[in-house]
């Protein structure tokens, strides 16, 4: 038997708060929860002011009758991250313990499917192939938002047409703000139809004191940490290549910082911490330049160094070129290079010959430069081999290697970790559909103690939206929860780092372990949320 | 406790023959080893003639008394393979329960080591921190070849001062070739200085009849395998990209078939198959634009097609276009393009800019084209994306996404497959050396069966060597083994692939596990050889 077919036999274990007979949603125990932007309230004005709500369990209650029947939609929103399948799953055994004719209608393609009302039937035949399967291909998945009225009405026709009762909308930020945004205009409709998200992203960025991280982060880390931990023993080994390694994380860094913590490379450059500083492109090559001299001064000629996907967005110089660029391409300048300032010359001149035809002639459905498919790695090796020539005798040992991981990660098989968190999560979106809840987003607090003690909660979306300036206009969104200084990740990170440098202290996580010793089978992220809340 | 850590405590299995109280090395049982190539005996006179081994346990007989001293050196030779510190692993342990005294010496950076004397005292201490461990870094490795007499003059003088009796050379072909090379140089001297090689590559291109695979394929292939998985696993869930995946394999594509065999990709190029039927890059390239074609009218723009690290060198046309470029650079033509026939401007002319500059600009150290350097799936990329330029409804939902994959695998820790054979390896080149023998290279038949059954045997290197044109000049050299058509494992593939190019049926072998049923703890590789020799 193939460790694929192996895993659909795991089973799931499941937090004390939902092994209970009975199950019960308790609004605010501690009342702590606050909204982040009371004048979101009038956008919101029927979903709002739900509480959160918590799960508890009342075992001593006899199980109550099952109700007779419920039809809730699922789909799956946004890029691939594992344990999604999971999450199916928790809806669909939690709807066939609690009714008698349950039905789970899966939306075809992301959000699109329910636009196009491309559905498919959730049988429990189907289900089980999917359990603890990474990937997103039983549904597929798609990045549409159902935004504007036309195309909400849309979604709600075809929802009332299915008999719905609920969705389920499996997604990140974005997804569970469109979730709220749904929730809210279903609620003015006749037919009730609840809408719930579960917070789903392998960047890590939708995360808060009532949620220590998304799912599929676990995992992709694991499989990114896997292959850095592996690329540093053969560094080690050879002694003679640089290995440059990027990590997804287009806005936060949680994916490099947790990487970094699990294998300690010479170097990881996060995101947030060159905004802090004011670092520019130049600064951060310095940098690089001194370390690889250290290094070299030491007789080594090898190293690792991770950089997080949107690295350039958050250093002072690239951003301002960058924004520069996209307002001459605005304007229909000709020639954009004259129109730029000294300095911004100066750094347009000393990068690759590939990143400037880029940066002048790769554009996105808006006009705008590309930032996301610029080889960061590859712009930070061409520009220290340019300030090496300084130094030929460390230039000539330099002989650097480029990666970038992204697809590896991200459909996975789930680690145990992320197949328990997210059949929870399935588990208490049912909860919520069962309860006629509506704008929630499941979540499970103490993720970093064992499962016994997970403690399930669903938070009313709306608290959680602000207003931001995207794309150059006002939207309510989930803001993007970037590496917080004041975290233990961080704070492990910032204490660890200077020994790295010089002395390999590489470790070699190796392939994520389903069976085996408890400290490699029940692993969870370093980089989980321990708020202090009293909760 | 990590990972690494855990499996420092693993204890390899040893199969039945290695177990025994008393070893015995019996000639030749069978009498079917042939030497490869008579006329090779007139340059190895004094090790031509020795038998094939065969070990044999005889476990009723009392333990041995021990004798007294032995010192050993050990050396790692060329890129790093998984199991290879479970080589040191097994010579140190049957060392020291054959021994009172037993010294084992490494040469630190490969055989440059030995000619610099550069070694370490490999302690218990030392050995047992590298036990299941990945990479080479107890030691480091390198590619220097012992080659000339004084080269060996050198690498015997400093052998003697150490008082070594024998010398173990853990390395790929050429590596073996030099251990065969010194053991018949040191035949002749007046120290008895025994040399034994052990087969090591992720190529898995040392392999015969009387050696299934080299260590480290197995692991190697393993996280090939479950990249190239989680990748096809994206695919099928986003459905929007073609993942052109290059694999290892300068020579032969035993890498590219196992992983194949291991996750049924849309497409895989075997080089073997291309130089077979005399294929150019034009006529893959036109292979890769109807299957997009025909995927395409499945409505799947999407897919995952394996590359052989070696491929262009296979293609008809490449190489007679590298050939003559090699050429034109050699006579010293200012325009080389100038130089080239019709046929051959008409390939060029066709390649991406990128490299066409390559291939005029790149210079190895003897200043030839750097094949190896070439970008081989951005090419295919480049080249398809041309040719679909014609079908604009296809080209506009191509999105080609390139992988190369290399020092991911190469250091990973080694499988329990890899980890058993290379400490059985080590104990079979301890014994060979208590012995006195040389010019051997350890093996194991039935790798295939239970480790119980592992048969353990010597291969006198001599024996396995030919004559080869090699950079202009006649060598003798172990013929490196290429994919064999009626191999069980091509067979298999030749027969399946059909199949897998419009349906997708992907198999996502997840991460390799060390512990759990026995389905993928005793895992070994699809490409082992199982030839009918009666043994």
């Amino acid at each position: 038997m193939r460790l694929e077919e192996i895993r659909r036999e795991f089973h799931p274990v499941l937090p004390k708060a939902l092994r209970g007979c009975k199950l019960r949603l308790q609004e605010d125990p501690k009342g702590n929860f606050q909204a982040k932007d009371a004048s979101v309230e009038s956008a919101f004005p029927h979903t709002f002011h739900h509480p959160l709500l918590w799960v508890s369990t009342e075992g001593k209650e006899k199980i109550p009758p099952k109700k007779q029947t419920i039809r809730v939609g699922v789909v799956f929103s946004g890029g691939q991250a594992p344990g999604g399948h999971n999450v199916i799953a928790g809806i669909f055994d939690a709807l066939q313990e609690r009714f008698t004719d349950p039905t789970l209608i899966g939306f075809i393609g992301g959000p699109e499917g329910i636009l196009e009302n491309q559905t498919t039937l959730l049988t429990k035949e189907k289900v089980d192939l999917y359990r603890n399967q990474g990937g997103f291909d039983l549904l597929g998945s798609g990045r549409t938002k159902i935004e504007g009225k036309k195309a909400i009405e849309k979604a709600y026709q075809n929802s009332k047409d299915l008999r719905l009762q609920g969705l389920v909308i499996i997604g990140g930020d974005d997804s569970n703000t469109n979730a709220a945004v749904l929730a809210e205009a279903f609620s003015q409709k006749d037919r009730r139809i609840a809408v719930i998200g579960v917070p789903k992203t392998i960047d890590g960025d939708l995360q808060s004191d009532y949620t220590p991280i998304s799912f599929g982060f676990h995992t992709a880390t694991s499989v990114y940490a896997e292959m850095v931990g592996n690329i540093a023993k053969d560094a080690s080994s050879a002694k003679k290549y640089y290995h440059f390694i990027r990590l997804m994380g287009r806005s936060a860094s949680h994916v490099t910082l947790e990487c970094a913590l699990k294998t300690q490379p010479n170097f990881a450059l996060i995101s947030e911490e060159c905004l802090e500083k004011k670092k520019s492109v130049f600064s951060v090559v310095e940098e690089l330049v001194s370390l690889i001299k250290k290094r070299a001064n030491q007789g080594k000629y090898y190293g690792v160094i991770l950089i997080p996907e949107g690295l350039l967005e958050f250093l002072t110089d690239m951003k301002q070129l960058i924004s520069s660029i996209n307002e001459a391409l605005f304007q229909g300048v000709s020639s954009v290079e004259s129109t730029l300032q000294e300095s911004e010359k100066k750094l347009f001149s000393a990068l690759p010959k590939s990143i400037q035809k880029q940066l002048l002639m790769d554009r996105d459905p808006h006009g705008n430069v590309q930032v996301s498919k610029i080889s960061t790695e590859g712009l930070l090796v061409a520009m220290v081999e340019e300030k090496l020539r300084a130094f030929p005798e460390v230039a000539n040992k330099f002989h650097p290697a480029s990666h970038f991981f992204v697809y590896e990660g991200r459909a996975s098989l789930p680690s145990n970790f992320d197949a328990n968190y997210c059949y929870s999560l399935g588990k208490i979106a049912a909860l919520l559909l069962e309860d006629g809840k509506t704008g929630y987003m499941a979540s499970l607090l103490h993720l970093h103690k064992p499962v016994d003690e997970w403690q399930p909660l669903a938070l009313p979306i709306a608290k959680m939206l602000h207003t931001e300036r995207r794309k150059g206009k006002e939207k309510l969104v989930i803001a993007k929860a970037l590496v917080c200084f004041s975290s233990e990740a961080y704070q492990t990170f910032a204490k660890k780092r200077g020994d790295w440098e010089l002395s390999d202290a590489y470790l070699c996580p190796g392939p994520m372990q389903f069976f085996g010793p408890s400290a490699v089978v029940d692993a969870h992220p370093f980089s989980l949320r321990k708020p202090n809340l009293g909760l």
